[in-house]
């Protein structure tokens, strides 16, 4: 068996997850009604940044390496429908290549290292293919979080034999949807390291520090004690005013401020393995007790995460998973008259409303998994169910959303419902015809500046429900007790409805 | 004044840093005979992964950090040539950026931050070029490391008007060879920061850990105590064989083997800031003692040091340093009766044969600044004297130098020495008629698999010599002694022939 793992007690990831990807796949395209022909992917590139010799490190791209695991530059990978037998085509290296860059693999060590039928040299690749079984499916659509199009290779082969672009996208994105029990169990994986490595990061906060100094101790400890050497993603490492910018961490505001006493902290890093990465949320005051205030804006978080779950399970929309986020939000708001209740209006007229959307910009979550935002999330055709993909919805929180689907078995998402104070969305809101009338003018002022609270657990839907994959300190005296060096996990979940699953099982 | 720093006790750069810059190109383009006209560059942009919407950390375009030290992305730049004055174009952003990626500065603020004369929005540059003073002067030539070529930027007014791509090239190259004061202070203070986060993992090595934690200790130690973000190229840590592939620790080879006891280590990590890098090598035995034959490969590369040392000061050719190396390279191998002298043949003789690439396939060193291997190494046309730009050479190791300038004040290089077992290049020299017979096949044997040494320092040169900017350990009684738990730097310097500057002024 030939499988990833960064050695010591780094996880143990086996290509046969690659192997069955590619058996899904297959199956895929034979239940969407294509029973021959040969698939045809690229693998990434190796890059260099402008005109330099500065070469990028190099990570695979998402698809290939979903179909096949490889981590070097220059390969193609083909599969016979038919057989389901599989073609990797790597690049021939110069001689020189061993004194620069090292040991040069054969076609056989490729071979046993990716558990594939068939290594030959990228060189042969257009005399393989002209001899492969037709059509050739190429992989080509667009990613609905990027509006970016993924080009299928330019090949003279290509223009020669039968070539389809349409068939393989949406079958290819809907497998990476579903989850396989091995791609599962590494989510789990990646999700409770990188709920350590934010537990670390917690204990190590002291006021005075810099924003950036927790993203350094973050990605050492999961790249020290787990291999991690990516993040999923830019840290976003915010505090003060900063959580209210919902993608903070960038290289115009790179988590350079000071960290104060009176701050909420929001930390939002997700380690990397084997390129599957994990993605979640902490908040917490830097000096570890809660004010009265931050506490009220954190339940009304963690109320709009025990909401999602409640509902969370195969059948639900995640429409409905957004709004029954946004409602907890309103309700804490208005408990701390920040919001007020109008005559005439329930507290589901204001979801509706979109009152939400001020203060949730964005969706309740994703899809994820080699990519941090998966895909699949508005995937138009494919095998699945017409009614999964409607268009994308109008309104401040529901345009954002990244996921339109009816929950299924075998899918990964984010919750991540957050609370933020944006002069910008409150401003507008204020000015509103409709929504000013619930915003206290004077009570919301108080809070502008403090910035917001975001928690984001990664979960997996399971045949009657979910599991969450992150262990992630949640509750206040949880927070308040790990910032004060109490043990974590602790010795008793006290949150069961929170549904972490290492600590359920403990 | 406007600075960059990352707050705490982290470097101060002045922004008069980069309008000096921008005066000396100014300068440079009148020395050339221009004395009016316009020069325009395009600042780097913001880029996404394939297809997906994961943002890759924006890092500036060197050329464009050169002269305007812009953190941000999707900004262009001009330079008036007659006044002198400068504009920046930055992109007008829209309302909701607020939102998702921070404040919006104001075109004033941008004016203030970046100390130029004027801050207009990007989507006036094309009508701001119409009424500028022309010829208007793009930057376009190749990178003699990478080989790639910077493209000039492709906008509809520069068909219209007069625009030169031939004058701006050179002139731009000769002004980053030649680094300012300001420059040279920073390059000193991140390869003092780049030392002692050596001097951190040199500290933390134990046989048994994995090569990548030493890589996750420099870089948390040099983003956590100095502010930098990025490290200025791939982090090398190879132990065992692998110091023999120059180039190790890209993904294809990821740092990922365990540390023996009786391995020799190799780290290549340079820590940038402010986008200026630093390339510091160390080797040392991973137990923290040499053995009799680890000394003398040691000894032989430091003494290279030494040798480059003695004659490195304006006016020396920089292929003279690196034969320099080579001679005492080989004096090391005869010790260790690797190499055997014959008759017939003076240690001249062997350099001359090109036995030193044999085991030194590399070039001594470099121009380093805002790239690694910085630009000008080979410039061809500009200011400086034709003696300075012959053709590339031949023969290993020579025609891997990526400088064949005479050594002036200002410069700033490597200097890295190495001394390696690849089988490649030894099987070769074997079978060559010519080297054969100077190699002992059988020593040689007892010393594949065992990797090699490289120590390398960043000088700058001075009227009337160089400093040394680094400050690592050297001398193998000071490596034993830092690996011990000795205080560094230490009390005295012990090896004051090193010129490491911060030592010397003690």
């Amino acid at each position: 068996m030939s499988a990833f793992t960064l050695g010591l007690n780094t996880y143990v990831v086996p290509f046969s997850m690659h192997v069955e990807n590619r058996d899904r796949l297959v199956k895929g395209m034979k239940e969407a009604g294509v029973s021959t022909g040969t698939i045809l992917l690229r693998g990434g590139t190796a890059s260099e940044r402008d005109d330099t010799d500065h070469e990028n490190l190099f990570r695979q791209e998402s698809y290939f390496h979903y179909l096949f695991g490889v981590r070097e530059p220059g390969f193609w990978g083909s599969i016979d429908i038919s057989t389901g037998d599989a073609t990797l085509y790597c690049p021939r290296l110069p001689e020189e290549y061993a004194v620069w860059m090292g040991k040069i693999s054969t076609c056989l060590e490729f071979k046993i290292k990716y558990e594939v039928q068939t290594v030959k040299y990228s060189d042969n690749l257009e005399s393989s293919l002209r001899t492969s079984v037709k059509p050739i499916f190429v992989n080509k659509g667009k990613n609905s979080d990027s509006g970016s199009t993924y080009n299928p290779p330019v090949l003279d082969v290509l223009k020669e034999v039968d070539c389809d672009e349409v068939k393989l996208f949406p079958v290819l994105c809907d497998c990476r949807v579903f989850k396989s029990e091995k791609e599962l169990a590494l989510m789990a994986h990646v999700s409770k390291l990188t709920s350590l490595s934010h537990v670390h990061v917690m204990r190590s906060v002291t006021p005075g520090m810099m924003e950036y100094q927790l993203e350094a101790n973050f990605s050492h400890f999961s790249y020290y004690n787990y291999g991690c050497r990516n993040m999923g993603y830019t840290a976003i490492c915010a505090c003060g005013p900063n959580p209210a910018v919902l993608h903070y961490g960038h290289a115009g505001a790179p988590n350079d401020r000071v960290i104060r006493e009176e701050d909420m902290l929001l930390l939002d890093m997700g380690a990397e393995y084997h390129c599957y990465g994990s993605d979640i949320t902490c908040s917490y005051p830097a000096n570890g007790k809660f004010t009265e205030r931050q506490r009220k804006v954190y339940e009304g978080v963690l109320n709009a995460q025990r909401a999602v779950f409640e509902i969370c399970k195969p059948g639900t929309s995640w429409v409905d998973c957004h709004k029954a986020a946004e409602k907890e939000v309103i309700k804490a708001l208005i408990d701390l008259k920040v919001l007020r209740e109008v005559e005439g209006y329930t507290l589901e007229d204001m979801v509706e409303m979109r009152l939400g959307g001020v203060f949730m910009p964005h969706g309740l979550g994703h899809h994820i998994g080699i990519d941090t935002h998966d895909v699949g999330g508005y995937l138009e055709g494919g095998k699945s169910k017409e009614e999964n993909y409607p268009n994308r919805l109008k309104g401040a929180g529901l345009k954002s959303l990244r996921n339109l689907r009816i929950l299924e078995e075998h899918q990964c998402l984010t919750v991540e419902p957050g609370c933020y104070f944006i002069d910008y969305t409150i401003d507008k809101a204020i000015a509103d015809n409709d929504l000013g009338k619930f915003i206290d003018v004077e009570v919301v002022a108080e809070f502008r500046g403090t910035g917001g609270v975001r928690l984001e657990d990664v979960i997996a839907i399971t045949a009657d429900g979910f599991e969450n994959y992150t262990l992630a300190p949640r509750g206040i005296e949880e927070v308040e007790a790990v910032m004060g060096g109490a043990k974590w996990p602790p010795m008793k979940d006290v949150h069961p409805e929170l549904m972490r699953k290492e600590l359920l099982n403990m």
